[in-house]
Formats: C-alpha cells, structure tokens, sequence
C-alpha cells in the first residue's frame, strides 16, 4: 500500500488490486490476469466503489485486449466486446463501470488502424489515463467541496467514499481531506454502514493513516448527534445521479439526507461527472442492485441472525434531489435547479 | 426455553437466566446463586430490556434475602438495602431496574414482624408477582394496542420488545403478537439493531419461534423502506419515559422516530406503567448509559475496525413526545399532551 492509498497498482502485465473485503485486518493484493479476474473481483466486492469498478473494468477490457493474442482488428474488437460485455453485468448502479467500459471501446474503435498488440498497449495506456483523471478529478472536487466547509467542522460520512474506491484521493472522503489539508479544523463521524460495514473497515482505516480525527458510529446514532448539533454537515459520495439531481448511492444514504434535512444540515454528494447519466430523468429509474441476504445475517463468518430467518438487502437507495443541497463535481459545485446545473456542468465539457 | 419464551425460571432455590448473549445459536441458561450473580448478568447484558433486568433485580433482591442467613430483621433489612445499591448502579437508564428494587424493599419494611426466613420467602413471591403481573400487562397492552393496527399491516420494530425483555408475551412484540392472534396480517420490519443485534438476534428469534412473518434488515434501510410505502408504523418499547411523554429507547430508536414523522407514519411506544417516570420533567434529564466500545469495533470476537479507532457508544437515545403518536400502556393508550394523559394512567391506579 503505498501512501496514497491506491487499491491498483499494474505490474508487469497483471493488475492487482487491495483485496478490500480483507481489510482492515489484512493488507492482501490480488493478481488479475484477466477480465473474467476482474468481474469476479467486482462481483465479490474485492474492488468496489463507484469511480474504482470503472477503473477497474477499464483495465479489465486492456488485459483482454493484451491477451487476446489477436491477428487483426476485428478480432482485438470481439474480445473488448466480450470483455465489455462481461465488466458490465458484474454490478448494476453504479454508472461509471458502463462509462469506462464504452470510453474503452471507444478508444479501441479509434485506434483500429494499428496492429492488434500496439492497440492493446495504447489501450492499457487508456486504463491508467481514466485512473488518472479520476485522481486529479478528485482533487479538484475536493478543492471545491471544501470551500463549503467552515474552518471548524463535524461531518459525518457514510460507507467509503475514499481513495479505496476511486482512482486515488476520495470524492465524500477527498472533500474532507482537502478541508483538512487547508488547516481546516475537521472532525469526521464514520458510519459504519451494514451490512458490509466499508464506513468501520475502510473509511476509519484511511482517516487513521491520514491523521484526520474520526469517531467511528454505527448507522443508527446519526440521528442521535445531529440532534445534539454536533453534525454540521453530511458528506457522500454517488453511485449514480439522475438528470434531475437524485442520487444513487449506499442503502442508508436516504435516511441520512432526511435526517439532515429535518435539523437543517447541508446535505452535499461529491462524485465526478462520469457518475452523472443525464439519460435517465430521475432516480426511480436507477437500477439498485439487491445483494446476497448472507451479508445481512453474518459478519465475515459469525452468524448473527437465526438460521433460515428472510433478509431484505438492497445495496443502494435513491435519495431525491430537494434533499441534496449541492453536487460536487470536478467541474464546479451544482446547485438546485439540477436539470439546468447538471447539463450545464456536462454541455461545457 | 418453554413455549412462552420466558428468560427466566426458579428452580430449587436459584435464579436461571437464558443467556440472552449466546442467542440465537445456543439456548444457555445460567445460574445466579446471589443478588451480585444477578448484577453481573444484567452488566453484561446476559439478561436484557428494561422490565426483564427489573424482574431479574426482584429475584436479585429475594436472593439475598433468602441467603442473609440473618439472625433479625435489621440483618435482613441491611442485607437487601446493599443487594439493592448492587443492583441499582448496574445500569442507568432504565427505570423499572430501580422501581422492582424500591417494590422490593417496600414489601421487606412491610414484612418486619415476619422472622427473617419467612420474610426472605414472601419476598421470593413478591419477585414472582412482579413477574406475573408485567406479564399480565404485556398481554393487557398488547390487545389496547392492536387496536390501533388495521387488519393489514406492515410494521417495523427496533431492538427486542419481546418476550426476551419482559415478564413474558412483550411489549412492542406484545403488541404485534396481539395483532397476528387477532387474525391481523401482520408482517414485521426487524431492525438488527446495532451494535449488539437484539433485533437480529432476538427479535427475529422470537418471531420465527411465533410464526409471524418477517424480513430483518439493517438498521440504516428503514428510510428507504419507508418511501417504497412499505411500513405502516413504527413499533418500539421504552427504558424510561419523562412526565411530558419523551422516550428514552435502544440507539437509533430517535432516528426512525424523525424518518416516521417525515414520512407520515404513526410512531408508537409501548411500555407498562412501571416504566414511567413522572419525576422527569422531559426526556433530556434521562441519563442515557454510554456503554463500551468494543461493541462497536467488534462483532462477537470478530474485529470490524482498524485497532485503535475512536468510537461512540451511546447505548440509548431520546425521542422527543412530539414524534410520539401514541404511548400504550397496561392502563390505556396515552395521546398528547402526554403531561396530562400520563399523569392520569398513574393517578388512576
């Protein structure tokens, strides 16, 4: 783990990435030598975050692209498009997988004119371009998310939001750190978020290294001290967010935003703009993912329900736009009205 | 565990508790030879819920009377004025702990002229009676309480208002129970409630034992439940509620009371009278018991968080009368203004 906390690193030809469900416990790598590695990865969460399946999955399509052992163009275009194919399915809200999945395709139909393996390096070039990007993109949003923090503040985030599930540096948790970078005096309420519990593995774990003062809860004390003011702000990432501002995010991000909202507490989601889909008019069209019922009943191995007892999981909510109080983007802060705000951000581009 | 799921039983001349911590996977009794057995389980949470930890100190206090060997009736008083001290510092927020002591000692000064051994017997029944007749009020509650449900419903529920945590039959469990033997369709949200899971652990054990129908869920999906329209009402019980109707309840129980609220959903507590604490102007002056924090970074042995990371532990919360829709007791159903109406429950008596 380097200091910058990155969960990928290429090496040689193999992508490893920070086995997340192993942490905070154990600091193990996993080697993908393939796309069917990668989905798999995905599938099982050892890489999960919005921006960090894009990233992820975009490497996925170079490792197909530089195994394919293609003879021509065409034969390089059916394995990105298996490839593709395959990433795509793994999960199903978070928009950025589909994003770098097509900004993959789409490089590869641009660069069909060279040989099938100079393609595939340029298009594992393409991979770490997106990760890049993705890094410097949060830090400009951190940039500026923080100017809307005052020079004291709480915030409490929810789930991980952090460079574990980006392309480096964090949306929710980049804002933070940025406000901390700028002698901000922040203090960051964690919550742990069930069932998978990334606010008390992962977020606690990067404020740890980072230095930045947390105190970890679980999901149901928000409510407790935003009542006790003791929460200025609620900050979280975005799995995807509709045209008209509703946020897809972690299951439990609804009841935070009415929370918020209900003690009057700015309720701000930070996530680049390849997490906007301007294609779909509002957040009831966003396809939240229902999860294993076993995430819900054990914890790692230990069984903490009765056996046979129905779970409901899903992993995501939708949180509607009146209680969105900005989106922070790379590109500038959007504000009510977000149909206008949104575009706006998009159409300059 | 008998059919009605008591977690407690007198055999011989010794107190078993059901281990309410090695629930739902092992059905261990443990045997409490003295009042300081009885403290110890009530610390660490091996019996649990405001009016069970108050029949658990009942049995206390007859404990050390029954083992005082005490030659008058000052040595027996002494003996049962120190059980009682053991007993009341156990745990702080819920009233009924040191209400069922007070009966206690009460029924011991009544009980002078008895010769000590005699007198130890009575106060043995006394714990019984108390038993008996939360049990009885659970049932009595339980049926003004259904009342309120229409013959289909949805409902959810935090933490274990259950048998578990009671004389027998439950409060907020009570009431669904009362519901479901009505012939009301009754399905229940299960919160897991955690950081120590009595809704996972308990709840959804003693609905399945019950046959009622339900889905456990993590404590941070019941926003979204709610907005899908899912949830009919919000059903919890209480450790101690203020003359002007505030609640003090399980962690996160004030979450849901605002996401009820917001969402126009009735929010009811149900508890018997000896819950009530007239003496407390509101719910602010309730103290609310800070537990440790090993509960939180920790899952039975299981670490969830890195090591050393802050944590809060708040194990209660206070509901505010106003999210209150109705307060069900033994002796009717309290509405606003709770000053007046609960004064009356407990004038009438």
């Amino acid at each position: 783990m380097d200091e910058e906390m990155r969960c990928f690193a290429w090496r040689g030809d193999v992508l490893h990435l920070l086995d997340q469900t192993r942490l905070p416990q154990q600091e193990e790598w996993l080697e993908c030598h393939s796309a069917g590695d990668v989905a798999r990865a995905i599938v099982e969460m050892r890489v999960r975050g919005a921006p960090a399946i894009g990233i992820a999955a975009a490497f996925g399509v170079a490792l197909a692209a530089l195994r394919a052992g293609a003879g021509d163009s065409s034969e390089l275009m059916a394995a990105i498009e298996q490839a593709g194919q395959t990433l795509v399915q793994t999960r199903p809200t978070a928009v950025n997988l589909a994003w770098a999945v097509q900004r993959m395709q789409a490089r590869a139909q641009a660069l069909k004119m060279l040989d099938p393996e100079e393609a595939a390096l340029a298009l594992l070039q393409e991979a770490r371009t997106i990760a890049e990007e993705d890094e410097a993109a949060n830090r400009r949003m951190g940039m500026l998310g923080q100017a809307l923090l005052p020079a004291k503040a709480s915030v409490l985030t929810h789930c991980n939001a952090g460079a574990l599930a980006t392309g480096g540096y964090g949306t929710a948790v980049g804002m933070i750190r940025a406000a901390h970078e700028q002698g901000k005096e922040i203090h960051v309420f964690v919550g742990e978020t069930r069932p998978f519990l990334q606010g008390a593995r992962l977020t606690a774990w990067e404020l740890q290294r980072l230095g930045i003062p947390f105190t970890l809860i679980t999901d149901s004390m928000a409510g407790h001290f935003m009542r006790q003011g003791q929460v200025d702000a609620v900050i979280v990432g975005a799995d995807r967010i509709a045209a008209n501002g509703d946020v897809a995010n972690k299951i439990g991000t609804y009841s935070l935003a009415v929370l918020a909202f209900a003690h009057g507490i700015p309720f701000y989601s930070v996530a680049p703009t390849s997490t906007l889909d301007l294609s779909l008019s509002d957040g009831a069209k966003i396809p939240l993912e229902q999860r294993s019922p076993r995430e819900v009943t054990h914890i790692g191995a230990v069984p903490v329900a009765p056996e046979g007892a129905p779970v409901a999981h899903p992993a995501f909510d939708s949180t509607p736009h009146r209680y969105v109080n900005a989106i922070v983007t790379e590109r500038g802060v959007a504000r009510a009205p977000y149909e206008e705000s949104l575009r706006r951000l998009v159409e300059e581009a």
